[in-house]
């Protein structure tokens, strides 16, 4: 495994590999990872020849009150993993071979941002969008890997890749998740030990509104008003959104139909959480 | 010569003729063929195995005022002219196929463009970015040539593809010139007969200035309003823009030094034509 920093010196060696005929996978990651980035990788060497993982924390998609300086950071455990889990290359750029100079271009996203996350994180997904386009284009895989527990996040990719036309099929895979039922998230080390014990309750929320869908609601308000209960009911922290659109669009649906995501995120003391299920609801 | 339509079949023609080894060259354009784009085909042909050009009226580069129905087109002798100049393919795709609804993203050019042509269309390099990033995709050119007559174009296009690190390599070729000096473009058919006379009055102020510089002049005032005059005095043309910049940063300069472009712009009855040129000033 080889550990790159410089654009340069990865899109020769891409260049490289894909000359003598190799596939690229590449897993985008902001490091600090955990299994929900193993699973990836994993996913990612059983389906090509060079797998490409970068690890760069992306100022552009931080909030100027958001916790760009106190994301977690463990690049030495991140190289152990990555070499474990059959990594061939570590993209790792600093900030500034990123973006040396304010870019004389960016990304702008112009649908499915106004909700879920997007609404209270301004400009976040023009920023994702943003370093994804450039990453992109350094590492340019066959292949990229993303996990659905930030399921906007998938959706905005696959109308960048989409009407871009950007020769990179997006692989979505499903979340991985503590036994408890806790969405793996690089975040959750800054839940306060309390906090960590209560934060099963929103994937529990979840699978109750599930249920309750399955058993043949189709109310959108008393679904939410469910979930909101169990989360206030049995938890410290303050809901930011409970919401259900209609996926991957994330449009508001009036009706229960079709396919839909119930998202939620959820402010503890020093993180918010976010979570959600996919559900495809089929006809009475 | 082989015209595509589709951005499926553009994307597996030119994956083929990767996977066999041959480089690309590239030249985009929105049809109207003329001697400017020949130049740039020749080049393209030179220097590549495969030589793909885009005949596309880009919508999303006109202003709301602006000429994009009356945008002369005329694809059958566009065709004919690229089959002389040994063209492999023409990508002449509709406004359906390229926008089939509204994007969910585009590119936002956020230097370089409040001066010349960018302060009287606002939006216009979003628009030429857009599709530019789009069209890099689907035809992925290791060469992509500009004619530098839009030299405030080429530099947008240098500051995409370094930023967002987009694998191709911007050629710009020089402004080719009818015999009298004005500027080949597809607009110069909207001249009246009578604007056609004048119009090479604005390449010879360009020269003009040229020489005042060479002759040791520096100011900056002095230059720009000895080409307003020639074009006042000689043309019917109302003067739009005559500006000095940095080049390629299109920086305002106090002090006439290093590259520099001389632009300007000007609008005739039913067509506005620009001119240029650019100029290295070593001390004296």
């Amino acid at each position: 495994m080889r550990v790159i920093t410089t654009i340069e010196e990865m899109q020769s060696t891409i260049t490289q590999a894909k000359n003598s005929g190799q596939s690229i996978g590449y897993v985008p990651t902001m490091g600090f990872l955990h299994e929900g980035h193993l699973t990836l990788i994993e996913k990612a060497r059983g389906e090509n020849d060079v797998v490409v993982i970068s690890i760069f924390v992306n100022p552009l998609q931080f909030g100027p009150t958001e916790d760009f300086s106190s994301y977690p950071r463990d690049f030495e455990h991140d190289k152990w993993l990555a070499e474990q889990q059959g990594v061939d290359f570590i993209f790792h750029p600093s900030v500034e071979e990123m973006y040396p100079r304010s870019s004389s271009v960016t990304v702008k996203v112009n649908e499915r941002t106004d909700v879920l996350c997007g609404k209270s994180r301004p400009d976040h997904f023009d920023g994702v969008a943003t370093v994804l386009t450039k990453l992109f284009n350094i590492i340019q895989p066959e292949k990229v890997y993303f996990g659905t527990k930030d399921a906007q996040q998938v959706a905005v990719v696959e109308g960048l890749v989409n009407d871009f036309h950007i020769p990179i099929k997006v692989i979505p895979v499903e979340t991985v998740r503590e036994s408890d039922g806790l969405a793996k998230s690089s975040r959750n080390v800054n839940l306060l030990p309390k906090e960590r014990e209560q934060a099963p309750v929103l994937y529990q929320s979840l699978l109750s509104a599930k249920k309750l869908i399955l058993e043949g609601e189709r109310n959108h308000e008393k679904i939410i008003s469910i979930i909101k209960e169990m989360i206030t009911e049995k938890t410290d922290g303050i809901i930011d959104y409970i919401d259900i659109y209609s996926y991957p669009m994330l449009e508001e649906i009036q009706l229960l139909e079709g396919k839909i995501i119930i998202a939620l995120a959820v402010k503890f003391s020093k993180v918010r959480l976010i979570d959600n299920i996919i559900l495809e609801i089929s006809e009475k």
